[in-house]
């Protein structure tokens, strides 16, 4: 009935705010989806929001100019034809709500979700009662790895994948692709949450056919701005119809910020504020590996594009990272905090791992990481 | 798997494209859910929406300023010191889905709606596949009557109410509240969608307490404003964890047009603009019941505060209504159209009946109207 992931989430905040009871701050928490004021400040300087004119009417993806839908999908397409259908919604939550209850509509059975992904993928496929297996890719000399033999033999009818790897900032190599395409082309389902694929990363671009593709994709959230934006699902023009039935009973109208963020993807100033977002992360990444080479013990991956990535602790163990006391102990010697990687769908494969977010990239975050890097890089 | 009630709206669209196929220009739908130019123009004008501070963080109601969110429980509940939970959406129709979840959660089974609802209430209980029985109230003499005995019959656990009572502005009566406040003494729980309530008329307010109760309130969707609003979910202090839990699954982070709409809504703007509302729906609803008296066979109600009402024609049968023959030769004979009441949850009882939206009213609407009772009150 409560959700398991929330419950640990929530509990390493209470410990966070025993913290602050104790030395009247709270610890810096390095995975936090929030952002730095810095961050803060470059963005909003960056950022050019149109001006609405939304402020009345019901707004929903039928009731958009058909013009504005097509630059919409030319702009995350560009370089294809694209004949499919396209679902707004407010955010991805309510994206993966939407085909969710579409999968258990058209009587899809056989659901196989790869972790790592966002908590509520799983989720909301409990809330509608929709069974799904869950796997979990492995990584394998810093390369993440789809356990491609076990899909097959499941024979599973979809396959659940998040691109890029949640909370790794890492893409699918050519050859997942491939196999991506040729599940496709063996008439399984393909759903790719890409919320937060930045531009020229989607699948739905490296792929040559589309017919049993369904991609979500929030340019917004790919470049750490979460209050103005949209989520687009693409999918095969056959499920135009359920989809558009489903919105009014799962999702409502879109706000005036759905509507300001799309307006806004489609003029120069988002593909501005895209490159302000990637030289901070570019930065930062560099500044954070250079630290890094100072400690032992650390495994990191060669982020692609994003500001998300995720730390591995050779001399530490899975059971270390699950040990709430380990936790607490760690809180209390370094004022430093994590969330650990088994809430973003790492199993024990991944021994001691937890994300940090670049976008929280400042000089605190770098005195913050250093302290926790110096406790737990030599810990024994 | 498709929804009877789009493929029902979808149907008289296609009619309404037709006419336009012949005539050049689409017949004018009385009972749409949009606004005029005019009525646009005077709220545009009335609106002074406060500066979005909320472009990048993620938002949801448990990271919103604790103050902020008492000042908006006190001006929904003025004169109560109101001590349970509130949750906030972007729009109702994620609130009923978010309540609807909660009710499975919690394994509610005997639930009972009582129509006239928005369609969606009863398909979001099937969407979480969670049956409920629907019960329809009547209309006697210009009155709504509830089906007491029948719902004391059945012994629901929960009613789930809509206030207004659905497409005619009109409230409850004393002895309708008194009859649902022995239900919540008696354990029952009442969830009530009053997202058309304007302020002064929420149920929250008229009930002496508050255990058993779920009020879901949307200020300026209430005052014909979509693009920029929120619905408040306000629950008894026991529901806020499993609430908050689903949060996260069900509708994600809050859009920046949530956290601009609470802002207006406690500016004494959002006053005024309720004035301007008031004033013109007042005016509105004068001007139609004029018109009206100088029509037989038709009855209305009495409107208390809002923008929907409901005509009846005593000369038409139910029958009539449900045809699409009728509809079709309806719109070809008079360039206007409507939303049978059937697809507000108006059942046979009703006879003909469908909702006009003042919100519309201009001088376009007063013609459209006029030739449309000219066709309908003397049909034989």
């Amino acid at each position: 009935m409560l959700i398991e992931r929330i419950n640990q989430i929530l509990q390493i905040k209470d410990i966070q705010l025993e913290y602050k009871k104790k030395f009247g701050k709270e610890p810096y928490n390095l995975s936090s989806w929030l952002t730095s004021e810095k961050f803060k400040k470059e963005m909003i300087e960056a950022i050019k929001l149109p001006t609405d004119n939304s402020i009345i009417e019901y707004s929903y993806t039928y009731s958009f100019n058909k013009n504005l839908l097509e630059n919409l999908i030319n702009k995350l397409i560009p370089e294809k034809k694209y004949s499919g259908g396209i679902s707004l919604a407010a955010n991805t939550t309510q994206a993966i709500v939407t085909v969710t209850n579409m999968l258990r509509m058209l009587d899809y059975k056989n659901i196989c979700i790869l972790n790592p992904a966002y908590f509520s993928v799983s989720k909301a496929h409990d809330a509608f009662s929709l069974p799904c297996d869950i796997l979990t890719v492995e990584r394998v000399n810093g390369e993440y790895v789809i356990p491609y033999e076990e899909i097959l033999k499941n024979d599973y009818d979809v396959i659940w994948i998040t691109s890029p790897i949640f909370s790794t900032s890492m893409y699918f190599s050519n050859q997942d692709i491939d196999f991506f395409e040729k599940l496709m082309e063996d008439g399984k389902l393909i759903v790719s949450d890409e919320s937060f694929c930045t531009a020229g990363n989607e699948i739905i671009n490296r792929i040559n056919n589309t017919d049993n593709f369904i991609g979500m994709y929030s340019p917004h959230k790919a470049i750490g701005v979460n209050g103005y934006k949209f989520s687009a699902i693409l999918f095969p023009k056959r499920f135009d119809e359920i989809i558009e039935h489903w919105v009014d009973i799962l999702t409502g109208n879109l706000p005036a910020s759905t509507e300001i963020a799309i307006n806004h993807y489609l003029s120069d100033n988002y593909d501005y504020c895209l490159e302000i977002y990637r030289n901070y992360m570019h930065d930062s990444y560099g500044k954070i590996k250079k630290l890094l080479e100072s400690y032992n013990n650390i495994s990191i991956d060669q982020v692609d594009d994003g500001s998300l990535f995720t730390l591995y602790f050779k001399n530490l163990t899975y059971e270390q990272i699950k040990s709430i006391d380990f936790i607490r102990k760690m809180i209390f010697s370094t004022g430093s905090s994590v969330y650990p990687s088994y809430l973003n769908g790492f199993d024990e494969k991944f021994g001691f791992a937890f994300r940090i977010n670049m976008a929280l990239y400042d000089n605190e975050f770098e005195i913050a990481l250093k302290r926790l890097l110096d406790y737990l890089s030599e810990y024994k």
